[in-house]
């Protein structure tokens, strides 16, 4: 199996209550047989149609013929099956055709199918982001036009950012509106790379949520605005063609299933685009997207990490090779790979990685439930940590899977090179994942040089607040105060180095205070998923007394790998606080001509 | 261009001084210019003949094609280049058609191949080393029938190990060898996976050195033997078939040009194989052959790191995104990439990996040479010193590369995702480093279960000395000082985490002992590092004052590289070795039901 049913149930409803969820009026209708069978109907589509077409949509690339790109035939019952069973609107209001579900358990169910497949799992998730900025955001017209074929999944979404010298300088894109004699129309003439899903041919049409310029604008970031651009515009009962040519296809790496367009938008004068909100403030409105799209790219990651560990555990339990270390007699039987210490080491960092993740995800995911359904300063005080966690969220996941994906392939060994087995292309789909919806050299800048410092650091303390909170109660455990010690240490450690940082961006130091802020993030990061773990450990331990054979297993289980991750990750912030509190300003010295 | 030739000078002439090798006798006739154009020549291959095909081997892999495994027409005319040329012999003997080469600059060489294309550069590879092993332990016949053919590239050579059974557990192998009435040929009959040039149309033979055990002999490593097993045996002028057939093909994440074989033995009971040497002591011969491709596994991962490091250097000098950090006029035009910190920093860390690696590599290679042409102490300190060096200048490359890859891949972003940049190719291919020729956590075992404690640690004590040499020079030169400082520091701690886990040793407790002896691996490969880099720097900061100016760049360049590897890599010893000297031994204790 690709991801652990009973982990999902242990984060969901042991870790984070989600059944106290159903107490808020918005989510009265649902309990947890009804999030049950959410994730039961999630695993089926996984199992019987996401799955099998694995390994195929990775050998069969989609590829652009005669300006439309095809996709695998399989994909399309998918497509059509998530829009009938309502995936893409789920968390929406009953009055929007939704089911209030919490994004707790839509976001456990995605998991569900990006760790199935990850390519397969796009296409849904794409329209759902893009119709939730537009009933979000947009006109009761655009709203009725656009949504429900979106959320019926006869028409794809997407999110349209990027251009080919606009990446991670979002602020320099040039995509242009021209205002029409209508209002609320504009003529966009542009180009726009990387688009997820922004052609194919198992929907009948694409509609771009599109970031561009209204001529005479200020410039930068303050002169964007959010468009409707479909591929084909509505007239009447009619599809016209709304000049949004596919000029190209992108081929990757892996992630291959998965229909990466260049479009070409305008080029016969012919592409008409619709204002979303105000003039100006489309990035404000594309940051809805964006960061839910980013704690969605952490659990994508962690999806895919899990699946390979999934694979690797299987084959570790079965292959033998080699004798135990004080087994020195030739005669004696091979013993299984798992019984290694060092293989036993690379499952525990891979457990470690991808359920540390999975808690830190959920929990995202109840704040950004806590922030639709609370008031007041609970309300704010969720907010402010969902912003603060989201860069982590996005990160650590993105760049850890890359690393446990690896250690999945280790254990296989040659096999694990080989296409026989699936880690491979897990370790070729985790890779992009540092790379999109913003690098993780963004996510640094974005932590350290935003995150930290908004609201007088109101986001941070709150994080010391729940971080210590969870310290507090395993203190008073037994069995796991030695590492809420652990923790309370290396918060401090973190705390000195944040302090260190904020004091170079006091004197304006500005380029010291943020040249090393991807390993800020980094540090940051461990210590986070250090919390996620204690937090984890101390319901199992809880848990473990009165529990039967099986999941004391389990328990025993999250013990360990709290064990594991404090002796072999935690201790990395000795390192990274050296450095983080260094001098020397080494990479703001180099020049470009001496390397 | 995939690799520097300024550097490359820099570590042979500069820092190895490996003009020194030709005052000795066997070198003689070798100087600084014919070793010059030794490189000029493989680079002349490598950019006109390899590199051309680096995209085309990777996208039309090797097919078995009924029972013949068909590889790309463009290798045919390099291998016939490269036995023309003398690149499969070159360092042997004179009276063996060889030239003498000192395995230092030939390694070289091989590197500028390997960086251009590795696939490619494997075939010739593959027969030298197996030419080598027949000629040192075959008898005249073996010699005179086998290796005339492998050196001019007619006939391939392969090292047959592993089969489906016995990979890292290479004492399991069961392939089997029966006496017939003619001394020294036995009937061969078993299953070989994962050889590399196993069977491809370019050559009219493949001869495999096969590991096998001769029926009656003792169990375990003790009862292997080395053969000759030609694809086609050779009776008077003709090749008969000797019933080795290819059962398959394996196709990979990467080094896809390469055809990677599964061989079945004497299925119809035709196979015949000559005996290596004396029986039994295969498995010593073949060690001969594998510490030769351990270092070349390094030598391999660098080169591959090499192109992607220049590649991602080539794209960030030329790729406007952004601005630099304090400024913030959206209308000012963005700035190149490289003059982000944050990306100064991955092409930091690719640069002391590459150049780091390739000097403990070029290092290794010259103590071979010493090897092979110095006697009594001389001889007995460069072969104690290499035997503990290999499995570091094995690891930290394959390692490091997959990291440094990583970072290429980084800088380019959503680019480097995409087929249209070679840095994901490179990712690809790095990833096998770590899993052949033994994979790191067997590299790992090795270091610390034997390396260090061999003839009473004398291989450790010189190691120490020689890196305390380096220290003490760098000592007495004030801009580096404070570098030698550092080092010392970290080979106190090293020395104690060695210190502390030979106690363990000491105290009977191997699986405690051993547990975390990859860990240990990295600590040493860090400071081994550590130690060329302050080697580089000394010679830099020599060369500095009376360099021209493109040559004083390249030697900031060294110098600043220095300054970051301390900075950023070498303080990972001090999480390593708390965690070394941990009590915790949570690999030891976690449970296969538990996980």
């Amino acid at each position: 199996m690709f991801f652990s049913k009973r982990d999902l149930q242990f984060q969901l409803f042991e870790v984070l209550d989600s059944e106290s969820l159903t107490k808020y009026e918005y989510f009265q209708d649902h309990n947890r047989e009804s999030f049950d069978m959410v994730l039961d109907a999630a695993e089926s589509i996984a199992v019987k149609m996401m799955h099998p077409l694995l390994i195929e949509m990775d050998r069969n690339e989609p590829q652009l013929i005669d300006g439309k790109i095809r996709i695998h035939d399989g994909m399309k019952p998918i497509i059509k099956k998530m829009g009938e069973d309502g995936w893409v609107n789920a968390a929406f209001r009953y009055d929007e055709g939704g089911q209030q579900l919490p994004v707790t358990i839509l976001n456990a169910a995605g998991f569900i199918f990006q760790a199935s497949n990850y390519s397969a799992s796009i296409f849904s998730f794409m329209s759902g982001g893009s119709a939730n900025l537009i009933r979000t955001f947009g006109s009761q017209e655009l709203i009725d036009t656009f949504t429900p074929n979106m959320y019926s999944g006869k028409w794809q979404g997407t999110m349209a950012l990027t251009e080919p010298d606009a990446g991670s300088s979002l602020s320099d894109i040039s995509t242009s509106a021209e205002p029409t004699e209508k209002e609320g129309v504009f003529k966009i003439k542009g180009q726009k790379i990387y688009i997820s899903a922004g052609d194919h041919d198992a929907c009948e049409n694409v509609i771009h949520l599109m970031l561009a310029k209204i001529k005479g604008g200020p410039i930068g970031a303050k002169g964007i605005s959010l468009f409707v651009v479909p591929q084909k515009r509505i007239e009447g009962s009619q599809l016209i063609d709304n000049d949004v040519l596919t000029a190209g296809i992108f081929h990757k790496m892996g992630y291959k299933g998965a229909p990466i367009a260049h479009l070409s938008i305008g080029s016969n004068d012919g592409a008409i685009g619709y204002l979303v909100g105000e003039p100006h403030k489309g990035l404000s409105y594309m940051f809805q997207l964006m960061n839910e799209a980013r704690v969605s790219v952490g659990l994508n990651a962690t999806a895919i990490g899990t699946a390979a560990y999934y694979a690797s555990l299987a084959y570790a339990k079965e292959r033998p090779q080699g004798r135990k270390i004080a087994e020195k007699d030739p005669s004696k039987p091979q013993t299984s790979i798992i019984n290694h210490a060092d293989v036993k080491r690379m499952l525990l960092f891979q457990k470690s990685v991808v359920e540390g993740s999975l808690s830190l995800l959920l929990f995202c995911s109840k704040l950004s439930d806590l922030i639709h359904i609370e008031t007041g300063e609970a309300k704010e005080r969720a907010s402010l940590l969902l912003d603060l966690l989201t860069p982590i969220a996005k990160s650590f996941p993105s760049e850890m899977c890359c690393l446990s994906t690896s250690a999945a392939v280790q254990i296989l060994g040659g096999a694990g090179y080989t296409t026989d087995f699936p880690v491979e292309q897990y370790y070729r789909e985790a890779r992009i994942h540092p790379i999109h919806e913003g690098t993780t050299g963004i996510h640094g800048l974005d932590l350290l040089g935003r995150k930290i410092t908004i609201h007088n650091g109101k986001a941070a303390q709150i994080y010391f607040e729940e971080v210590s909170k969870t310290i507090k109660e395993a203190s008073q455990v037994t069995e796991i105060q030695l590492f809420s010690e652990k923790l309370q240490k290396y918060l401090g450690k973190a705390q000195q180095a944040t302090g260190h940082l904020l004091g170079l961006a006091g004197k304006g130091e500005i380029e010291k205070y943020l040249a090393d802020a991807t390993l800020y993030l980094e540090m940051f990061g461990i210590i986070t998923i250090a919390w996620q773990w204690l937090n984890q450990a101390l319901i199992a331990q809880q848990n473990l007394a009165t529990a039967h054979e099986a999941d004391r297993d389990f328990y025993q289980g999250k013990l360990m790998t709290l064990r594991y991750y404090y002796e072999y990750e935690l201790v990395k912030v000795d390192s990274l606080v050296k450095r983080l509190q260094s001098t020397d300003n080494v990479t703001i010295e180099m020049q470009s001509g001496w390397f």
